[in-house]
């Protein structure tokens, strides 16, 4: 087979977790940068304090315990460069040197990645539709010695499934963790974009002992480009993370950019609907279009409550095989055609895949794309779903 | 003794390495930052390529080669948040999991945190005032089993002495580095800031086998809240650093930024020159008012060629005990008078420090500024070298 060089718009990127740039906020950013840069470029353009920007810490805690009914401190929170940096210091706290770390699977592959090149040996605990499995993360707390350094999950839309973690299982894990005292990191990323029903409650409404170490992001919401994340922990957990935030703390100016666009009350929940319509209606393009192209062939999909992806399941298809070195879609790109960038399923295991998954993201492409691109990846996977079902 | 509580005005900052607010370029910002928001957004506030921004890539491989006629690729370059996360890569990739590392002392002391946080043993090898010793490193070299991972120098402007290594000591240097299979880790934070003489050849320039990895950073330059710095290094060792970039790629905004205010030919050099003259002139101030309050008094300082910073010696005086936990230096503060930060000389040792110093930084200050906190520093200090010289 030869690949037809494609042109960059003749891509369609339903790869990597990319934004929509339909709604990145140009007028809003050149007003805030403006304001930064004439008023307080004495403050932005110096060494910021290494926990993070005061007002931003204080602005993100106010809105969680309004949300969530909490009551959390800006002390316990820390501004990181983009979740990646957050993970990337609770592997290096945790598990140094070395250890086992139980990751809820499948789930966030570049995570599993930060803490594999930081020497982390995972285990996986298979999820199901309803989120962690807390039996099967208890057996594995019994199973291993020494014990795990922590569990990672995400209960709001787990990336890729979109699976939302019940409340009971959530209590049951909180319970679990405080009797073996072994944390959970529980990555929060989708949670502002879940555009079905009311969030479930957090992690931290069950935990009395400060097990829950929280990790989030403006990247989904905002743009991952602005790098502008955070970490909510017990005082003497973030204690031990500090010396790996290496980077001499975030740039105040995109900590300050964030701040400026969420200040005002009722900015940041006005911000969050639009990405909610936005994203939710690229969502149904794309159940739309799955549902046209691959109706009666065996395929399978989840219709997600949020978040950025379609989780497709070919039953006994080997999807590592289904794409080339780039995660371009075999057979894609081909004639004129356009190439779809997806990513196979095993990205997100910690070890041995369940078999036959894609993940596709609705989030980045224009809709008109969405249903070329998905046209273009039922033509490229229907012959194997056929040879696999003869 | 009490210390009085003093506002942020009455504090002096002659402690960390702060850029001059005064040459902050606010208005070039502002137009940079207007034109990112407006016209390349969609690149700005997604993800971008983990390598750096390709145009800036280029941009700093063309100044250097056309500063010191080198022949440096763009595709050997890696943009990196701030000079620390340079560090922070280095030692990841090349320390894992520890080992020794020679470092030039004194040297900048957050790069050995960085270094001792990721379970490098640090060996201090001394510089004098031509700077490294390469055969105090070839000596080290011989009697450390097994062999360090990597010698870290600061071979243009030394953080804190301000020392500016010889051209027959780079070329020997790099020998030795060959010779041994050992890196050199060069921070060349403070090079651009060399405002007396032509800045010394590049350890490149001597360096015939890739054994030279270069980290430096805009902060001293721009200012540090722009957090963008570089390394650049041999093919094989940035493929080893590249799982230890876990923030996903320094901000493109951030990028970007850089990338506009220095994308015209000559625009650097411009910008730079006016640097030069603002810290040029602020040493000037710094020098003339320790002339004054100290001649005759046994204190001994350098007079730096650039950077930002003079190193006080002061005979016989233990300069840990000056100063308090927040570097305040003990005695000033007083009854009125402005309190004045410093960082002792231990901080920049690898083991036993040499006694008897304190770094002033010069950068952050107006220059008024700096005179009455010069003055505090003598009244301070003065007592403490009169009971030394008993």
């Amino acid at each position: 087979m030869t690949t037809v060089k494609t042109s960059e718009e003749n891509v369609i990127m339903m790869g990597g977790g990319k934004a929509s740039p339909d709604v990145f906020p140009g007028a809003e950013l050149t007003a805030a940068a403006t304001y930064i840069f004439q008023e307080k470029i004495a403050e932005a353009l110096q060494y910021g304090p290494r926990p993070g920007y005061d007002p931003l810490r204080q602005r993100l805690v106010d809105e969680w315990n309004r949300q969530d009914g909490l009551d959390l401190k800006a002390e316990d929170t820390r501004i990181v460069t983009g979740a990646k940096q957050g993970l990337d210091m609770v592997v290096r706290a945790l598990c140094s040197p070395g250890g086992c770390v139980i990751v809820c699977e499948p789930t966030y592959g570049t995570g599993m990645e930060i803490f594999r090149a930081n020497g982390a040996q995972l285990i996986g605990v298979p999820n199901d539709e309803y989120g962690v499995d807390p039996d099967g993360i208890e057996r594995a707390l019994r199973a291993v010695s020494p014990r795990p350094k922590f569990i990672f999950c995400m209960n709001d839309l787990n990336n890729p499934t979109g699976s939302i973690c019940s409340e009971e299982r959530r209590e049951k894990l909180v319970g679990i963790a405080e009797r073996y005292g072994v944390p959970i990191v529980q990555d929060m990323t989708y949670r502002w974009l879940q555009f079905e029903g009311r969030p479930a409650r957090p992690l931290q409404q069950f935990d009395r002992r400060g097990n829950v170490i929280t990790v989030g992001t403006f990247s989904k919401i905002l743009g991952p480009g602005i790098r502008v994340g955070w970490v909510h922990a017990r005082k003497d957990l973030l204690d031990r993370m500090a010396p790996f935030k290496s980077d001499g703390g975030t740039s105040p100016i995109n900590q300050m950019l964030v701040y400026e666009l969420f200040k005002n009350d009722g900015s940041l929940e006005l911000f969050l609907e639009v990405r909610r319509r936005t994203y939710r209606r690229k969502r149904d393009v794309m159940l739309e279009a799955l549902a046209e192209e691959f109706k009666g062939t065996g395929a399978q999909w989840n219709k997600p409550k949020g978040g950025y992806y379609v989780w497709l399941y070919l039953p006994g298809v080997d999807t590592d095989g289904l794409v080339d070195g780039t995660h371009a879609l075999k057979g894609t790109g081909e004639a004129g055609g356009p190439q779809v960038i997806v990513i196979p399923g095993s990205h997100f295991y910690a070890g041995e895949p369940q078999r036959g998954f894609i993940r596709l993201a609705y989030s980045f492409e224009a809709e008109q794309r969405i249903r070329i691109g998905i046209r273009a990846v039922a033509s490229a996977l229907l012959p194997a779903l056929r040879r696999a079902s003869l």
